[in-house]
């Protein structure tokens, strides 16, 4: 075990997930950005007051708290209940209530993470090592199933509670199971060890989370180590191909990313922390190549990644089906963890952009507007309404058309909550000049310059309203406050002057000054690459950062009969986004295929109906709130 | 054991694969039809010189031969070879093997199948039981998995090979054995026993023929019970859900065909022929139903079914992905075998018309043009070129982008050699009134009705042109001889005459005579019901029962750059089908999505080459024999 005290206390100032050693921007943390509602704040004040305490309801419901009980008692494997991953579940949620500790300092919150980890502590075996699903009689043994048995996996995220309870709180009995546990990975598969992987890559970017906490290299020697290890088929050659767990290549060989979305984006992120701390350039622009290519082929509109049911996997370049997207919540939640991390090196606004269509567009859409049913994954397209899951049964994981209370796999309630309780720490960064805001949300941010401190207001009603305001209450002389332009937003202005898109760097103002900052966010219509053949010959509506869809409840059919004029912008009416539309009947044909003229679709569309009209379109993060309903994002032109 | 040997040796005389009781046209086996060169003459020369003897090589090479005498000698497990299912590879070779010694008489064949069944028959447990991979110490026991076990499964292709055997030879060894185990099913899973079925349905089409082959009743009770049990949760519920195989609802009350493609279609025909024994006009209506709700909104171009890889299933309705299509080839021949079974009771063209879909666009597709390696998935677009796989090795079941030469999950080319070995039996069938001609194919056909025997020779170089003279060599005085019009050939004409599409009876010619059926096979544009989104602003191209691809191949550059002039017909040209068409540039984006205007694809298109051509097409059962290339069938318009 190592000593931790004086690093913690430290770090616990800022409440940061990620700190690289170096970077081009160094990352403010949930103590230094404060949303102030909003749409981020009123979605951590639902985290607060529902979805966390759905998520302790449902670990104790399925059990699989418990089994550290049961593995504390000795009576596993007896009564043991959940997938080998389950622990995960219980770790997630302890990360989760540790930023919401130390977003809030809610001492009830506090002592109901106390009594989870102490429970979890109880179960660790003597030399570090902690599963309720191996290594007693009865269970396989200790990392006998790399493949499958998830062990490291779910250490690191008991590693990243750990590091996320140090940075907000300071050591205590949870920093203290995870550096056990950490230290025993590294006995167990340090250089002269076994030269294994985990089928489930997670445990890079804890470790190296943790050596940045504590300053311990074999951390960061051991991350390095995995990743390294991988790509050189070190694990079995499963009938999904190697790829699907990234040992199809080594991580700086490959070009893109490929196989299991989230496994992919975990290691993307663990590779790219790897990289920052070892000065390693060419593993650097690797993640940075991979990560690039799949924003540019392999993404949702929506930001969501994965396109494969099958292996829960990213498809192949323009294999973007949105009724068969995938697009794992836990995808998303990947997919800002490793733009984040490259967005910290790189400066380049692009991994923003990315993080913010994300964010609103995935993370958002996973929670109910009650906090307690969330969507597991994201398609842009609902053939079928579907039914309403019952509120008291777990569900599968993909089959359910709407959202969930809870899943048999459920990875993704519980990255939901972890990833909302430290939302903050995305909002914005600092360097030696200034202060850089990266998303928009009302609330305020406070950082230390050379110069001295800034502290800063933003008022917003973003993204429903493009204005930003950003009053500045306290700042040195000279500073420099620099703005994240989206790249959709042509026509943006900061002080009513034309700034492109990218990032714009702003004299800061001194005290009592603002910066006011103009998104156009009016909605629009947007096209695919004409390669993403499945949504050929449709637009979809964004306005600002928000995908928008057609909900038949909103239509009064199903979607699939909405032919959109696109030769009409779409507007605001009455506070909703909407587009002119046709309602086109359907004709039932014995078989689906026919000559054609020489249109697009030989007359086949059946006939138009003549009652163009302004059709509502829902934000796509809140859509299937209102029942069983079909949907679709990308509407047919006609 | 029940003596077959008198039915046997009636049934014998026809070779026919399918015999119900009672059925408004009644089959013709391929005793009766003689295929003589031209498109299925050929492939079934490709059959018996190359598809046979290279699946005898891989049973042995690949130890799945080998595994029954192991079991003979006692010595499984150790050393069995393959997975739960790989008898049934065996079983269904056999059933090849009989047909083409039924159909050719090759003595060296004949030898080789009873060497085989010789080895099979050895491994027979003295109550009846037959499996290599259950029931011995080491093993699992006897019907412990009845989800993934395959042990009813394999047992349903032993009998059909039994059934092959007894009716293009009579009783022998192999007939033997496929009762012994026929009545061992009985004797488990009777009214008493067993309440199971199997996770594959296969012993229900396959017990139902050995009760019209032998006259047991108890075999038509049996599968009646395995049908009548399915659907009601008898099955465990796995992640992928009872849909997978079928045991969410129950037959007479499924309004579709759903789950894993192949399951669902072995069910369909096992359903109908028990449906047809017991006169049950419910049951009958409810897999009518279901084939034909299929047919209007789960089907693909090329008769293809199967849109998910996940689960190797049924998509929802009109999710029908070109890139992502399963349409597994077993899954073509399970819909040949459910369409000829309801056709020969409806007497409806739509059957037919699948069936030739299917066999020139599915079955067809699978082998090589060597006939050493076979497709097991059919996509309709494949985006990236793949690698040829080794002729050496056996290869994941649908990984490969081109044919392969075995699988590890190899149900396909077994599948495939003993559908063509039996072709004949799809071409013709025969009533009180004369003789329906269904498929079109040079040869000759010959019934007995009432009135006394027939004798056709069909000339043809159908699907390549579209005239077919059918030669009458033997009529009574008065008969009728009904021709099918595909539903594509709107023009047909018989003797000059113009005819609908659908069935079309002529008074039958006295021998001498000749009748002329010209349909027109010109190439034409299909467009697609704009439901199924995925091809929407696409056009095919098909050519008589033909669907026609672009391989890159032919374009030079990749086949997402080719964009087709929708206005100028599709022509041949120099003996190929061609379109006018032009190559786009593409550009690469970050992001794959931005702003439109009023068109479909926002000027995104790239601009065009002006370079307009006539392009070379390939029949889609052709694509893939000339090494690696990329290749669509739905071609965008522009």
């Amino acid at each position: 075990m190592t000593d931790t005290s004086t690093r913690t206390d430290r770090a616990a100032q800022h409440g940061r997930p990620v700190v690289p050693s170096t970077a081009r921007w160094r990352p403010l943390g949930i103590a230094d950005v404060h949303l102030d509602g909003g749409f981020w704040g009123d979605l951590q004040q639902r985290n607060a007051t529902a979805m966390i305490a759905h998520t302790e309801h449902w670990v104790e419901r399925m059990g699989w708290a418990a089994n550290f009980d049961l593995a504390a008692a000795g009576t596993l494997p007896e009564g043991r209940r959940g997938r080998e991953f389950s622990d995960s579940e219980i770790y997630k949620l302890l990360e989760a209530m540790s930023w919401e500790v130390g977003r809030t300092g809610d001492l009830d919150l506090d002592r109901r993470l106390r009594a989870l980890a102490s429970r979890v502590a109880a179960a660790q075996e003597p030399d570090g090592y902690l599963s309720t699903m191996f290594g007693r009689p009865g269970q396989g043994a200790r990392w006998s199933d790399p493949e499958w048995g998830h062990e490291l996996y779910c250490l690191g995220h008991l590693i990243q509670a750990g590091v996320a309870r140090a940075r907000t709180y300071g050591d205590d009995e949870l920093v203290g199971v995870a550096v056990r546990a950490a230290d025993h990975v590294c006995d167990v598969f340090g250089p002269d060890g076994r030269q294994g992987v985990d089928g489930h890559p997670e445990i890079e970017p804890a470790l190296v989370e943790l050596y940045r906490l504590t300053g311990e290299r074999r951390y960061l020697d051991q991350a390095r180590l995995f990743v390294e290890r991988r790509g050189h088929g070190v694990l079995a050659d499963i009938e999904l191909g190697r790829s699907y767990f990234q040992d199809d290549e080594p991580v700086r060989a490959a070009t893109t990313l490929r196989g299991h979305a989230v496994r992919a984006l975990y290691l993307a992120a663990g590779a790219a922390d790897v990289a920052v701390e070892d000065g390693d350039a060419d593993l650097l622009g690797a993640v940075e190549r991979q990560v690039r290519s799949a924003l540019a082929r392999r993404t949702y509109l929506t930001g969501g990644m994965g396109a494969h049911h099958e292996g829960e996997s990213f498809g192949l370049d323009f294999e973007l089906p949105p009724d068969r997207a995938y697009a794992e919540t836990c995808a998303g939640i990947g997919s800002v963890m490793a733009n984040h991390r490259l967005l910290l090196q790189s400066g380049d606004a692009r991994h923003a952009d990315a993080v913010e269509r994300t964010l609103f567009n995935v993370l958002a859409a996973s929670p109910s507007a009650e906090g307690t049913a969330f969507f597991y994954t994201n398609p842009l397209q609902q053939r079928v309404p579907g039914e309403v899951p019952d509120p008291d049964v777990a569900s599968p994981r993909a089959s359910s058309s709407l959202r969930a209370p809870w899943f048999h796999v459920s990875c993704c309630p519980t990255n939901v909550t972890r990833t909302v309780a430290s939302l903050g720490a995305y909002v914005a960064s600092s360097d030696d000049d200034g202060v850089q805001l990266h998303q928009y949300a009302a609330g305020t941010v406070a950082a230390t310059l050379p110069g001295g401190p800034v502290r800063l207001r933003v008022a917003t009603a973003y993204p429903h309203d493009g204005r930003v305001v950003v009053s500045v209450e306290e700042a040195p002389d000279a500073w420099t406050l620099t703005l994240r332009v989206p790249a959709w937003a042509a026509g943006a202005t900061v002080d009513d002057l034309p700034v492109a898109p990218g990032y714009v760097a702003v004299t800061g103002p001194a005290a009592g000054g603002q910066v006011v900052l103009d998104l156009p966010v009016a909605p629009r219509f947007t096209v695919a690459d004409p390669r993403v053949d499945a949504v050929r010959g449709q637009v979809a509506v964004e306005a600002g950062p928000l995908v928008y869809a057609v909900e038949s409840v909103d239509l009064g059919v199903d979607v699939a009969q909405v032919r959109v004029d696109a030769t009409r912008t779409p507007r605001v009416r009455d506070g909703s986004v909407t587009v002119r539309a046709q309602v086109v009947a359907v004709a039932e044909e014995d078989w689906p295929y026919a000559g054609a003229g020489a249109t697009d679709d030989g007359g086949r569309a059946g006939a138009s109906v003549p009652d163009a009209r302004e059709v509502p379109l829902v934000a796509y993060h809140a859509w299937g709130n209102r029942g069983p309903s079909t949907m679709r994002v990308w509407l047919p032109v006609g």
